[in-house]
């Protein structure tokens, strides 16, 4: 094990080990409800429309579709995104303001091999998604957090947190994951005056965006306004994940054809025949419905959840009430560890991701992720109620 | 662009800049015949049969194919590949043994990012892989390098370039790019030999090793009995890169453990439905055939161009005859360019790789990479005709 040690980077030492990953396997059995992972409903996935676009684009395209292709991705699914997004958000991009990345995720990485230096500054939420966590940890930054409020940044904290050499700034402004909470316009505004004219790049993770089942659509913090300005898309929630196909929308073209070099060195470039398919399908059908229809059945599976806990949890529970995207946050009284309460709820058949992954060095929590896309909803009511005992019990 | 400086990781500086790339865009034009890429033959990609798979699998396995998926791979494909690789060269291996990548290009980038730090010692074939080169440098690793000859890598040199705290080596042993040259059995044996007790990485990369068309397959320097062999596998060359689905065959559980945490971190998993139509593929059809297909036209391709040459290039020009894969090498009189030569063969509509960014900081070589799977006979003779007018003159 000592050569073991020796074989290894810094870099992967201090790469938290993969919680949620860990926990999805004990939560495998079949028999539990699990509200611990963050998969989509699978009717997210336009099969049919999607094997008739299979079809089309290998009979149209043959072997476009299975050769090698270039880094930046398919100019015809960038150009779609750039027309979406400039109508939708009032932005003027165009195809160089694209990249295409293997997942949202993927696009963490780049990001973080293009600027991230030993030591330099990382905004993050408190607390922050956790994938963000750990692949940021593996390019050694130093963390700086601030709290989430139920309107968005604490204002005072980012103030302060600015002043550690910040160099990347990183948030989930719409429907946060592990939260659930979105920045209201005013916190947005505010947070833009702050950092106009700092040099650091900001981040905004925008992966729920299109699962909004209440209230309007709110503008990005920096999108067409801040230099440095970054919004993260993903087809992953409303076409499918299986594939693999984010964007980065970056308002810099020189700082993007650096992550592009990235891009080149980590993977060449994204699968292109899931590029021509999610083309191909947006152009054949009618994505507004069936971005309607996945967030009609997700408003009601979050609604479901809302009122099993309003039903069946001690009134000593808090939880958040998301306008949208996949999960809500639940905080416990203080005294009581999430992390120590999961194999009791295991015992129980019901799973969660507790708190603590979420955090940076931060252990036995008070809080909890629930998913609710991936169970009809007597199911989450089912579930619930069996977490509701357990926590009766606290 | 001091700002856009400071915004930049020292990482991305020290990545060389895409050379390929830029060249390839430079030859674009329809009307140039170019050696320069490196695309398999469209021949290699059975698209009718892919076609068959894709409604298969989406019929039969339904939202699993679009879903979110495991982080190591498909477990049927890697029994696939553990069971091929167990009974070609007599190893051992099972699942645990197998990670699938977002392509070879991405197993590169895990392996560096899992074990190299800041100047540890990376040793290389001269020339090597201009994508490895790329890759590492992100990880800001010391090169060290070692000749290669037309049976393998200089010894001498080899154990010279091991006292340099050496953590990981990477080789292409078989059919190697940009040269086409393969290690002798012998020369294998020797750096087996040689490193055998060491407590260093070997990373044998082997992309084109079902691509002989000449001789039999060798065995690997270290699968089967070094304690830290790594080997990289791909079906870019085999069914389609544009799928980007490879993977590494890994002696060391608990190093790969490593590796995985670190593909988690880039991309979660690699595009689950490339994975299931592979195995699937693999599974319905006469794979060794469809191998053959691709070999005997490769061979005719190589052959045409070797004949070409024979024919069109002046006796100082000296190039090497590959027994299989994709390129091959020439090398000019010592005191000409093949960088400034470029341009020239440009004007003549035909395109090359100079050998530049096959080399740690070398410019202005004397040495040329040709690829022969992109074109057909006919083409190759016209082409090699215009770069032998070119030569004749230098």
């Amino acid at each position: 094990m000592n050569v073991m040690e020796n074989l290894l980077s810094e870099r992967i030492k201090s790469t938290p080990p993969s919680f949620v990953r860990s926990i999805l396997k004990t939560a495998a059995d079949p028999n539990v409800i699990s509200f611990a992972g963050g998969l989509p409903n699978p009717v997210s996935f336009p099969q049919e429309e999607l094997l008739v676009s299979m079809e089309r684009i290998t009979k149209t395209y043959k072997d476009k579709v299975f050769q090698y292709s270039i880094t930046a991705g398919l100019p015809e699914l960038r150009q779609y995104i750039a027309n979406r997004y400039n109508k939708k958000f009032g932005l003027n991009l165009d195809i160089d303001n694209i990249l295409i990345t293997t997942g949202s995720q993927q696009a963490l990485d780049l990001i973080g091999k293009t600027v991230l230096d030993e030591n330099d500054g990382v905004l993050l939420e408190k607390p922050s998604y956790l994938g963000a966590i750990q692949v940021f940890s593996q390019y050694m930054p130093k963390f700086h957090t601030v709290d989430l409020t139920d309107k968005g940044l604490n204002i005072e904290q980012f103030k302060s947190a600015l002043n550690n050499n910040i160099k990347l700034m990183y948030a989930i402004p719409e429907f946060q994951n592990p939260t659930g909470l979105t920045y209201s316009a005013e916190n947005r505004e505010e947070i833009f005056e702050i950092i106009k004219d700092k040099d650091i790049i900001l981040v905004e993770d925008d992966p729920y965006g299109e699962l909004r089942f209440n209230g309007k659509h709110l503008p990005y913090i920096g999108a067409g306004r801040f230099k440095n300005s970054i919004v993260l898309g993903s087809f992953s929630k409303v076409v499918t994940p299986g594939m693999r196909t984010g964007f980065i929308i970056c308002e810099n073209k020189e700082l993007l054809k650096n992550i592009s070099v990235s891009k080149e060195a980590s993977d060449l470039h994204t699968n292109i025949f899931s590029q021509y398919l999610i083309w191909d399908y947006l152009m054949h059908n009618d994505f507004e419905k069936h971005i309607a229809k996945i967030t009609e059945l997700y408003s009601k599976q979050a609604q479901a959840m809302l009122n099993a806990m309003d039903k069946y949890f001690p009134k000593s529970v808090k939880y958040t009430r998301p306008d949208g995207g996949m999960f809500l946050w639940v905080t416990l009284p203080e005294n009581v560890s999430a992390l120590e309460l999961f194999p009791k709820a295991l015992e129980k058949k019901v799973a969660f991701v507790p708190g603590d992954p979420f955090y940076i060095n931060k252990k036995n929590v008070n809080t909890m992720r629930l998913n609710y896309t991936n169970a009809d909803c007597d199911t989450i009511e089912e579930g619930i109620k069996r977490l509701g005992e357990l926590l009766e019990g606290i």
